[in-house]
């Protein structure tokens, strides 16, 4: 629910101004990064096993989540600085340009968690669902993993930009024909798709013990046919962002091979106008604020 | 789809009366058994995985199916002779009585193999949804497995009879009271309902990585909200039955742990008002039929 007023802004990346005097990994000048968690208990099973984002007190996100400390509701990264506890900032590797490595933190960590939590790599067939802010990430990172990755889209005017992305092979979803080509052959399924939409298809797609896995948050319930998760041992599966540890291998992930987001990087007084083309799906793939242009 | 006439009987346990001059395995007057799978084509992966119940080819079932050798379909064990393949029988350990171990040949395996492909075992908190035919085995299989079992039913006469067959807690899954002692504390749900039900709530009780395993087919597709299986990375999955190699284990598990099924042996002139009480629910757990009553 949205409190208001409410700042956004959770794939946040800037130069350290100051530090605290506990502080190690920071110094004043350093590239660093906040994504989607700034707190959570720190003490219980999930957050000593790295899996904060399943904190069994709550996690506090980095806006509009009850802040523990300071009561009331945190602001996120649309600001001119932010102050965020160590264990919760990411080291930013110089070699990733800024405003496009932003979105590695909530839509690269998204896509990595679950392609490595199922093992996304050589000799897999890995299939993302969607080209979007987290589907056009996704190709790039599964292709680096190594997996054969195939995109199904819905739109015909992206599958030229699926290759261009990485992918091996990109298919219409609309066309039953391209969609018979991959039954009972893809391995894991990411789908980033956020809207209501028919996931037996999909299922019908994947190999022995083959996963879907969902990281998009349809409102509606999805209906699942039983004998497309029965016949096949399949599973249709949920993956919600990573942990600090794992978003910061990631991080290292992506300076390793070069993958960043395409973005558009627009000033502060664009915003405005940037939601209205976002509601219009247009934009490949995602707008970054330049906090600098902010007064 | 039935194609009449159809002789049903797909969990057969019986004395070897004659074998072929290639057959190694079995000698006259041996116990056998025979389960769902009578061929399937031996060559495809999952065939060569001992996944024959995956055969791309399509498997041949003990009944009702296509006979790929002989033309027609096949005909099940409600007769006073079945005749198969060596590879697809089983060997039946002369330490389980014959009746009441023959509704491990499907309800058996069908929880077996999910069981142990999900690490059932010691430290695990497994629920069993629903006590009929499939659960009842479920539940001693698991115990035996090591693990701690949780049993979920509608009714609650059923409640003891859960506590007798080895769960360590049975709860009534109509009362939310009840319902959320459990919530994310279980690893693993066996699903054995085959009508249309609410899986959302079961869901809600998995822990971190828990996956809720459907062995039944309801007829129609099941809601899942996107929520449920984001948060906390988990999975709603499916079984089917279980291959070749692994019946055999699993009735060698059985007879290590004398663990059979509660049955009702009938004469063959009792067929009819069995199904009668079937359809009423009113059997616990198994009506078997003596085929030596069949004239």
């Amino acid at each position: 629910m949205a409190h208001y007023p409410l700042v956004p802004g959770h794939e946040i990346v800037g130069r350290v101004t100051a530090t605290g005097s506990a502080v190690t990994r920071f110094r004043v000048g350093d590239m660093a990064a906040v994504g989607c968690i700034v707190d959570s208990c720190g003490t219980c099973s999930p957050c000593r096993h790295d899996l904060e984002q399943c904190c069994e007190a709550g996690v506090t996100f980095s806006f509009n989540s009850p802040d523990k400390h300071l009561g009331g509701m945190t602001y996120g990264g649309f600001s001119q600085s932010y102050v965020s506890k160590e264990h919760y900032t990411l080291r930013m590797p110089d070699t990733l340009d800024p405003a496009a490595a932003a979105p590695l933190l909530c839509a690269g960590i998204t896509v990595y968690s679950p392609l490595k939590h199922w093992n996304a790599g050589a000799g897999k067939v890995v299939g993302i669902i969607g080209i979007g802010g987290l589907g056009h990430v996704a190709i790039r990172i599964a292709r680096a993993m190594g997996a054969h990755v195939v995109v199904f889209t819905t739109s015909p005017e992206k599958m030229e930009d699926a290759r261009r992305l990485g992918a091996h092979d990109a298919v219409l979803s609309t066309d039953p024909e391209q969609m018979k080509r991959f039954a009972s052959r893809v391995d894991m399924l990411l789908d980033t798709v956020s809207a209501k939409h028919d996931v037996n298809m999909y299922l019908q797609l994947l190999a022995i013990d083959g996963s879907l896995v969902l990281v998009g948050l349809p409102p509606e319930p999805l209906e699942v046919g039983a004998f497309n998760v029965v016949v096949g041992r399949r599973s249709f599966s949920g993956s919600n962002i990573g942990g600090i540890a794992e978003t910061q291998e990631m991080l290292e992930f992506c300076a390793e091979h070069q993958i960043t987001a395409d973005i558009e990087l627009i000033r502060a007084d664009e915003i405005n106008a940037a939601l209205e083309r976002l509601e219009r799906n247009d934009v490949r793939y995602r707008f970054v604020v330049d906090m600098s242009t902010l007064n």
